[in-house]
């Protein structure tokens, strides 16, 4: 397996590489991993460019001796490939902790063998993959004995400094100043080309192709869908007018050096009136001017955590949505477990509750009714649900090994009413949990069914209210017939299994990993649109199947379309459709 | 003055001796100091014992050679001498910042002298007072270039190792097992021998002598009175119970390595319920149960300072008080400036309130109506006024330089009626400030009224309800008339101006400092009582003066009696009476 993954790097390309490598293990569902919450999204993207001039030397003592020129090295190597799964300050995530006290023991032979071959709970072999060379792993191996050099802090200052309205609120047009639906624009991630891709889902014609951040990870529109807002891993933030013609960048601000989440807020009053986002590095969240994206509070989340009260030094702010039922923006806490919603009615005395969940939180959605927010928390191996009216925990959930949610999926359940769905990384099923406590009080947050995806390696289940569909990609499975298709059951019968659909077939791709990731549907809910994920030098393509007849029904190929992945259609993204 | 100091300094010892090395500026009244919110509080007492041992060694490049023997004993002597001021990790607080960027420009040999001469901005001359040897300035001057390296941190574990409960609740008696008034008990801090001293206020008898944290820094009773609270600089608290006899430390936890603040719950329906305590280092608070010391939930206060928004490591926690009006705590946090409002009513999603005030926060204490709590931002010279009912800043009060408040003192001024009161370190002035802005609009949170005291380095302003005297000590004035006498003013004729009373003299206490500390009221509000604070070898006492005629009424005196210092009134505690 390791074999191809190499030659599927070779082909893809460097944006690629670490997918296949990193989470082999998982993807085959062999849950043997001892990287609790791996995360394979994280190891398939190349970190953010790392500032490492800027990092403090540090230097223990009983550590290998190193140059500057190796320090730096070694910083830089480690922020870009290492910190995603290991953390910045290196107190272990979904990897192992790294501290001096731990690396040390080892010391810098045992060190260097890991790093060359990896090892099967999941850790990438960087020398052997051809990634690391033998005298990049010799300075690694030592370096980790160092202790660990923070990055820079990013405060009001660096943010001020980043922060540009491009067009200012009294230049923007008052209604939309071109022919498209607002309301059925996808926006496309590009993801190695720093840009997102604004399609019309009715034409499938490209709108534009905007700069943005480094591998946007999420778009979130506004709740009025007017605007549309971008979050790079580099933590740049854009955002983007869609009433403009073409939609234009109207404001950018850069709010730390690493980054997952934005939302915008939504209860009645406040609609479109503040952003949020939060950051791995530094460890924090900010809330912004909605209009403007002028920050006005920044928000460390620096602190114990939710089990043994330890402090941690870089809790990670993970999925950020916005309550229907309180002014207010929900906020997971990778690291700590804790769920924060903070309070955006007063700034001036902001009000932040903290609900103990579970480690480390991730990502999560809505059920049907948006009072529920479902989360996963990676190394519990939980579900957690927040009664976003009541404010507080409603459950944590078993479930099966690294869930990976998404936003989830919603459906009816023929025998169990409303339930959420997540598909997992580390094995094949797909986890049904009831959501109506009301009509279904038995089923209510547990697990009322288990249906089998083609494999592990799934990032993404979907369906629509108008749809009878459950899509499900195997986005990082290893075996190509996998990756590159997408399942479907039908709702109204789930015991006739699922059907799989060759999505990259259709779209007439037979160079590169071609994986296929994430169904979004269109704002009319008759349509699926898939991305057909290639190297960044391949031809990439979005396939939009036709919902009702799972039919192909268009392919989307164009020169600008470099290595799409998440698609983000404005109508479902702002009423959290999903 | 400072040869005054020095001889000073052999006379009282060397719990004393930093009071007057490092405040004679202040204390002076030449507010010139450059050490913005210089407590002499923090520099007269030694610092409590440092874990050194466990203190990471960090080396900086560019920084001179040093043995771990030397950065031990550096550790060591940083902080116990220098953190008080300059803060742990060096970021500066009343002191100035010391990070190896600032401190390698300097260079060893100017760091030498500045160690060894001080500085007129407030600086103790370490060498010349004899203190640190010729040598131990060299490796202080060589430390400070290296990266400060951090004391351990201090969560769950580390405090449920700590935490005792000697006697449980079911064998506590129900009511008092003697005939003493609980309420009119004094519990002292003998600061250098780590005790409290429980005092009859009717019969002016030592009751008992219990062991302590280090150099208690308060007493809180419980809302009933039943429990006093101590906190130790060195973050032990113990809870005592009044009803034994004798009364006795029934638990016992250490929250930290470094500590000033306990506080119980107040609010109806959690009375003696729950107890909070604030540390310096770790930057955290931790609740606990009111009735064991059991520790619930830790919080860091780690964050971004109120103005810049720029990330502190070391936001210590100054005062705390209990709300009257919410069930809350209301918690200074110093290096950020923020007063963290921390709602004790669901402690499964605690819900904490950032209210945006000023730097640096320290100490402060209700008006009289106990809706409004007052507190010194000293940095910034200005009072910060918390409206505890409706949760906001009220308002920020300018003052003169180095606001010392303690708790304050509450009066009706003839003319501009409800005042609160506070002295101040860096100048004479005794300032009032308006609180009732129901009656007196006008002069609510103005500077209505400044009276002279007999001049600087006062700690403590003092009067009670019942009483028509303000008092007021020169704690650390630098001349003797000064520091061992009272000032006292008559409420209805401030024009008089005030009468001075040689407490000290009224002791007969001839040898040594012998300073003057702390008016406090008993319970009936007929008696004023003032440390007379000596060196540990020397013999102290406690005044006891009519507060009618003004004219001595009792002088304890007692081997036990070891460098007697706050004094806290069961009653006038509990009752937030002052």
């Amino acid at each position: 397996m390791k074999s191809k993954a190499s030659s599927w790097k070779q082909r893809a390309g460097a944006g690629l590489f670490s997918v296949t490598l990193g989470l082999s293990a998982a993807a085959l569902g062999q849950d043997k991993t001892d990287h609790p919450g791996v995360t394979p999204g994280e190891m398939a993207y190349k970190g953010a460019p790392v500032p490492a001039g800027e990092m403090k030397r540090v230097i223990s003592p009983g550590a290998p001796d190193m140059t500057q020129a190796e320090f730096d090295l070694a910083t830089k190597l480690y922020f870009e490939r290492c910190a995603g799964c290991h953390g910045v300050l290196r107190k272990g995530a979904t990897g192992k902790p790294l501290t001096p006290d731990i690396t040390q023991e080892r010391g810098t032979e045992f060190l260097k063998v890991l790093i060359n071959y990896g090892s099967p709970g999941g850790m990438p072999n960087w020398g052997t993959s051809g990634d690391f060379t033998e005298e990049q792993i010799d300075i690694m191996a030592r370096f980790l004995q160092h202790e660990p050099p923070a990055p820079p802090e990013w405060g009001m200052a660096e943010m001020m400094d980043t922060w540009e309205v491009l067009v200012p609120e009294s230049e923007r047009p008052s209604k939309p100043q071109h022919s498209y639906d607002v309301d059925n624009i996808f926006s496309v991630t590009l993801r190695d080309s720093g840009e997102i891709a604004l399609i019309d889902g009715d034409s499938k014609d490209i709108i534009t192709i905007l700069q943005t951040g480094y591998a946007v990870h999420i778009s979130r529109a506004s709740h009025s869908g007017r605007y549309v807002y971008t979050i790079g891993r580099d933590a740049k933030i854009d955002m983007i007018d869609l009433y403009m013609n073409p939609p234009q960048r109207v404001a950018t601000v850069k709010i730390g050096l690493e980054a997952r989440s934005v939302e915008t807020s939504k209860f009645p009053g406040y609609e479109d009136k503040i952003a949020i986002a939060g950051a791995y590095w530094p460890p924090q969240y900010v809330l912004m001017d909605g209009a403007t994206l002028e920050p006005t509070k920044i928000m460390s989340t620096r602190g114990m955590t939710v089990d043994t009260q330890e402090y941690h030094p870089e809790p990670r702010v993970a999925a950020i949505v916005a309550s229907h039922e309180h002014p207010e923006f929900i906020v997971n806490v990778k690291e700590t477990g804790k769920i924060l919603l903070v309070d955006y009615s007063n700034l001036d005395a902001l009000s932040v509750t903290t609900l103990e969940a579970a480690r480390f939180l991730h990502d999560g959605g809505w059920d049907a009714s948006h009072r529920y927010f479902l989360t996963a928390a990676n190394q519990s191996d939980k579900i957690a649900v927040v009664d976003s009216r009541d404010r507080n925990i409603e459950a944590l959930v078993d479930v099966t090994k690294i869930p990976h949610p998404g936003r989830g999926a919603n459906l009816v359940d023929p025998e169990f009413g409303p339930v959420w769905v997540t598909s997992a990384l580390g094995n094949e099923n797909m986890t049904f949990i009831g959501t109506d406590p009301e009509n279904h009080p038995e089923q209510a947050w547990k697990v009322v069914r288990t249906l089998k995806a083609q494999g592990g390696g799934s990032l993404f289940v979907k369906t629509h209210p108008k749809s009878r569909n459950l899509w499900v990609d195997n986005t990082l499975h290893p075996q190509e017939s996998v990756s590159q298709s997408a399942a479907v059951y039908n709702i109204d019968d789930f015991d006739a299994g699922y059907e799989v659909l060759p999505i990259a077939k259709w779209a007439g791709i037979e160079e590169g990993p071609a994986r296929v990731v994430q169904p979004e549907y269109n704002a009319a809910g008759d349509e699926v649109w898939f991305s057909v994920w290639n190297g960044m030098e391949q031809v990439s393509a979005i396939v939009v199947v036709d919902d009702k007849t799972r039919k192909l029904k268009h392919v989307i190929k164009d020169p600008r379309l470099v290595t799409p992945t998440g698609k983000f259609n404005v109508f479902n993204t702002r009423k959290d459709i999903y």
